[in-house]
């Protein structure tokens, strides 16, 4: 299996290339070339769009390579998605894309066109505390298929999304189709007030309440709010799940952290 | 002109109360009503739901009311907003609607609902510099229709939005038809990469997509991006149009200051 590491948003540390490299090496069942892309720097993002959008078609293109592996998240990746799947060449329908976070614009976009996609941990989680377990992880999955790598409970199509990414995909040319899916959900770094309304626009949306049900992963790094918001992260979800007639069925072990799980979208082999 | 003050969102300052009854008496051609409920308090509300979305639909109903104006934004008027909305009282379409920032998730859905609504300083900018200004332009076209208190250059159908709220409301029951319309949009306390992301989403949008032209008003408070993001308010913005074939016209002026000018949705009388 050859993976392929490009970074469509934020620049990925050499330190965790490294390590990845070493882990990767020390399975012996893999292989993994991590494009030269990922450490471009301009400001924000990983080098230009177009230098990001240009490693992101040479490996979709590359009939050598099984799958593609986001280097990290961050932000940048919706501003090159839609040119990554014009015109998408055939060898990359044929290969497997994982990341979360800020990749989900891509996740989204590539499982829409056919691909098969799945969240889960990137490199530059290897540099978590217990990242390498994480990163391990990933490939347990992106090699082998290892189901211990995978959510608990899925039983039926699924998907994943960090709730500010979904909220922005949602009606862009990116959104797939929600039906009969169950959603994990998580987020990072945000006010509870602003959970709450990103939570009343997606569960007010209608592709969204065609899903099966919903589950909240872990929602970290809560930016206080003065005052007090009054309802914890999963208070606000279940609330906008009962007024928008979605079952919400509990929590999940995905998050920007390294538990953080795989969750394959769509049917489960 | 009877004028009630309701709070769908945070709670009113005593003094900024006081101070605006200071410039309704001064005038002396209108009444204005500031309900209890604006000084409630319950953590980031003022009051509960139900206490705000009471104050709401009794002002609503009051046949001798001509017009409600919003006492100020912060968050929360979606949480009450499509319950208002539900079996519209007649009385409540023949009043005008005035706010801006948070009470556009109201603004939205009112107008959808067929009720006069507009952009303007709410009583909560007295206690800005140069509020003063700001609350007397908002009565001049509440209590008069003063063409001086507008947004210049409006020669059509318009609406006005903060960008995030905006973003929040596509896709939901509140979303109104953007067809032919000039969009304003503003922005405060948020990162370059977020109004970026905001951008994409909006823009992505096929409603969206219908409009006339956007300006951009003022991007106040920009929280700054480590590293630098690398565009400014209006590079963003512009981009987004290009590539949304959305015609881009410049700056306008609105925002969350005392120089906020008022935007009547829909055509101009």
């Amino acid at each position: 299996m050859r993976i392929a590491v490009v970074a469509p948003s934020c620049t990925l540390k050499r330190e965790a290339a490294e390590a990845v490299a070493r882990i990767v090496a020390e399975r012996g069942d893999c292989e993994m070339a991590v494009h030269p892309q990922c450490f471009l720097g301009d400001g924000h993002f990983a080098g230009p769009d177009a230098a990001r959008l240009a490693a992101l078609r040479e490996v979709m293109a590359d009939p050598d390579v099984d799958a593609v592996w986001f280097a990290r998240g961050g932000y940048g990746s919706n501003r090159i998605a839609e040119a990554a799947l014009a015109d998408v060449p055939e060898a990359a329908l044929g290969k497997t894309y994982m990341g979360y976070s800020d990749a989900g614009f891509l996740l989204a976009g590539l499982h829409k066109a056919g691909a098969e996609v799945a969240w889960g941990p990137m490199p530059q989680d290897v540099v978590r505390s217990g990242g390498e377990a994480a990163v391990t992880r990933a490939l347990d999955w992106l090699v082998r298929r290892d189901s211990a790598a995978l959510e608990g409970g899925l039983d039926g199509p699924a998907m994943a999304f960090n709730l500010t990414v979904l909220s922005n995909l949602l009606g862009t040319a990116l959104e797939p189709d929600f039906s009969g899916v169950e959603l994990l959900i998580e987020d990072v770094g945000e006010q509870l007030y602003r959970i709450d309304r990103t939570m009343f626009h997606v569960a007010g949306s209608a592709s969204i309440r065609k899903v099966r049900q919903i589950r909240l992963g872990r929602v970290a790094d809560i930016i206080p709010n003065d005052p007090e918001f009054g309802f914890d992260e999963e208070a606000i979800v279940a609330d906008w799940c009962r007024r928008s007639g979605i079952c919400y069925a509990g929590r999940a072990d995905i998050g920007h952290d390294a538990a953080n799980t795989v969750v394959p979208f769509g049917r489960l082999d």
